[in-house]
């Protein structure tokens, strides 16, 4: 309220303004801390990554290379556009009990199925350094073909942190496949700041890279140039 | 390594200890921070939560008083254990699609089946204050209906911050019937440590709690004589 609202308002009395305030005092003791509920943590991810555990109820089966594995129709529409499609869509065959993937190896598809039932990456820990790296390759992969968003940006995000002169013409063709913009962007990064380009020309990944997406090199060969010159 | 073990060893030659370090440089630059990628928090809970937002690919239909709630049973199994004996179990119905709830309000079971798909309760913002105690209360009887021991421990929670001299006695009971040992203990602390035990006496809640457990209260009124001889 201003000052000449105030003065002129009926509030004031003999220049004088009586403020009343009702005050409540609670005489209730607060409940002693010692007895303040814990709740845990969530454990949805444990609860449906347990469904994959045990396999129970399963109502679908996926033969990969050989091996088999059951899986949850639900679940797995949930999780991926892709697999609701194929799943659920139009072209489904409702009798269809077993589903056959082409062109990916078991241990992968068991990375994926983790993923989407508990949302985290499995321990790698019996994987060496290679077979880790490896791994994660195919596993973006697989998050692409599936259209699993966020796993395809945690593999980008392993491999951003991993690359070097040897695998970053590699990786730049995988993430000029896949449309992984945050990879790519990595990649050239690494090229354009990095001084040892040479090096990179030399590794097969480049060879592979010049056949594969020549228009990729050109925009980064415009910049390394660009670069040098200052 | 032990200083009796060294002075006996080969490595120490003429009283001296070479120590050889290899070092490597590592001249790569590191990839600069602004195409670090930035992983998502967990969509897990919010796909499940679609499921039962949609309604699609529903397998079993709950009837609660006239109304029907569409819902998966493997996610209800996966987990409920009391969902999962009442579904999959061996006294089950293959060919039962509908199932009806007795006892039960369908805003109380509308917001079970949110916390069962989310993992989180559903918001209570157009309930009054009565109202959202009265949902929390029901809830935590579903809760302990059907195995829900998280839910459970939110509900508790919940009420032990709202716990006054009106309603302790009821939430006393409550606790006792429910095999809720936190609520009980803060019921309780509460009791003892509050200096209106002659309200407490005068409410509603105490005559029910009289009735339908003494035994409760005789623990509490030796604890409350006690401390007020001190």
């Amino acid at each position: 309220m201003k000052r000449s609202e105030l003065e002129e308002s009926a509030l004031l009395q003999d220049d004088c303004l009586v403020i009343e305030c009702d005050l409540t005092v609670i005489k209730e003791p607060l409940v002693d801390e010692t007895v303040e509920v814990q709740v845990p943590p969530s454990n949805l991810s444990d609860n449906i990554g347990n469904l994959l555990k045990t396999g129970e109820e399963a109502d679908v089966a996926f033969r990969v290379k050989g091996e088999v594995f059951p899986a949850h129709k639900i679940v797995l529409a949930a999780r991926s556009p892709v697999f609701k499609a194929q799943l659920y869509g139009p072209m489904r065959d409702k009798w269809r009990h077993d589903i056959t993937v082409e062109d990916m190896q078991p241990a992968v598809f068991k990375a994926l199925l983790h993923f989407i039932y508990t949302d985290s990456l499995p321990s790698m820990e019996d994987l060496d350094d290679d077979g880790n790296k490896e791994m994660v390759k195919h596993l973006l992969v697989a998050a692409d073909r599936y259209a699993l968003e966020r796993l395809k940006l945690m593999c980008e995000g392993i491999i951003c942190k991993s690359l070097d002169v040897e695998s970053v013409a590699t990786m730049l063709a995988l993430a000029d496949q896949h449309q992984c913009s945050r990879l790519k962007d990595a990649c050239v990064e690494f090229l354009v700041s990095s001084n040892r380009m040479d090096d990179v020309v030399a590794s097969q990944g480049y060879v592979n890279l010049k056949r594969s997406c020549p228009a990729v090199l050109v925009d980064i060969l415009e910049r390394v140039t660009k670069s040098r010159k200052i």
